[in-house]
């Protein structure tokens, strides 16, 4: 089984927003991404400190705003008005939220030219109709491994694991886009290895570490772990059981260094895309 | 094999729909579709034809805006003043559009509380949100009809054919959302046959006249025919060969008679609730 190397496919995405952001510090705009961060959360703080050193290495600035306790509506109205300031060119906004809340009910507050990570419906809809939109990085990562792997897509069977409207779908969406045949699991699926090894290309996004053992993956399959659950030890662990399915599967992401470097890659792609006069969402 | 009664269907949603719109009446209230039919089409004007009879019958006010040989941005433009107009409760576009004109392009002007078809982009990132909102009527009658039959699904393979943006795409998340495992096919899928024989519910909303036949059905599959393929004798086909699969399936809508009726009494529902002052998508 082949390694897939998601630290040497974002250095090569980054390399090509490095070359953008130059051109736009030639016409005098500095990219700037806000993040909004509404509770606090280690593994979020974690996060957020990562997309400030990446986007300080690549010459986008960053604004975090903590809305330490705030309400969904303060959530809301904070987005709303940074969707407005011409100063910002892209917005995220960090999960956990609070209690009762769900990203996509704040995110509608997010313009779609500013909405980076793909978080609100509109740029959901967007994605479904094959409109031009920011998908969500993690969705993309997905498809953008694919084609640096040049693996082909078309009238292949795809089963994704995980239905999330951050990840699940519009991976789904995006690989349906590529003319994949694309099945959709989830928690109530019956015999989810037999559905899974009937995959040519199979993507974990369940959010359940080690779920995906060797039962689960055809002989060459192709894996891509979106997983990313914590370990006991401060670690990340991915969906897939790499040992297992090591003697099973052609390819696999690994857990970190997979989908994850990509993931901020593409992010940071986006923000120099946003911050565009003209392009916008490719 | 059982034929599903889709009059009979249609007639129970139809009954309920009439008590709403009499508890409209009686706060003074009737609700008004405009339908905008941009080009000039002999299947589109019967369709309007019938889409007049029935919201007259149900008490529904129709106004219908020809506007024939108008560009894309006209058409724009009128659904936008129709968003605007308080007097309309509701609004739907008929296709074909103009040459190079899609359907979603336009449909970004329908207010999503107006937007009875589920047109626009807003509206398929709602329902992929799992939000309130009116789905495409096409593809709400798929579920409606399996929730009418009692056919459960959690957990039950659904193989949707065909990707569209108004039945294909917005019906596998309907059935997503209800817990089946969806798979999305189209022309590119490899081995379409054996793939639907694998499905437990079968929806063909693939535009070819009898493509399915034996050997894409399941023995007791439920197969729920969306296609409207038009005949040469000025009659309707279905996607699905009815005699091939009638000893094979368990159950089959009819063309006609099947998908067709539910989706028309479903239009209106929705009409009644965006008429309805505080109800708006269920």
């Amino acid at each position: 089984m082949r390694l897939i190397d998601g630290k040497a496919i974002a250095a090569q995405i980054s390399a090509a927003t490095a070359g953008e952001v130059a051109a736009l510090a030639a016409d005098g705009i500095t990219p700037r991404l806000a993040v909004v961060v509404p509770t606090r959360d280690e593994a979020t703080a974690w996060y957020v400190r990562s997309i400030e050193r990446a986007t300080k290495r690549m010459g986008i600035d960053c604004q975090v705003e903590e809305l330490w306790d705030a309400t969904a509506d303060q959530i809301s109205a904070r987005l709303a008005g940074l969707s407005a300031d011409p100063g910002v060119h892209a917005i995220i906004c960090q999960t956990p939220l609070p209690p009762g809340t769900s990203l996509h009910e704040v995110a509608r507050q997010i313009a779609p030219a500013k909405d980076v990570d793909g978080a609100s419906p509109a740029s959901l809809g967007l994605l479904a109709a094959g409109l031009p939109v920011f998908a969500p990085a993690t969705a993309e990562a997905v498809t953008e491994i694919l084609r640096h792997e040049q693996v082909p897509l078309e009238g292949r069977n795809v089963v994704v694991v995980g239905r999330s409207t951050v990840v699940g779908k519009p991976a789904a969406l995006l690989l349906l886009a590529q003319n994949a045949t694309v099945t959709i699991c989830h928690s109530r699926t019956r015999d989810l290895a037999a559905v899974c090894a009937g995959a040519d290309i199979l993507v974990a996004a369940v959010g359940r570490a080690h779920l995906i053992g060797a039962s689960y993956v055809a002989p060459g399959a192709i894996v891509i772990d979106v997983g990313t659950n914590p370990t006991a030890d401060g670690g990340l662990a991915g969906d897939v059981d790499a040992d297992a399915v090591a003697g099973i599967a052609g390819a696999l992401t690994p857990v970190p260094g997979g989908v994850g470097p990509v993931t901020t890659a593409l992010l940071l792609r986006h923000v120099a895309q946003a911050a565009a006069p003209r392009q916008g969402p490719a």
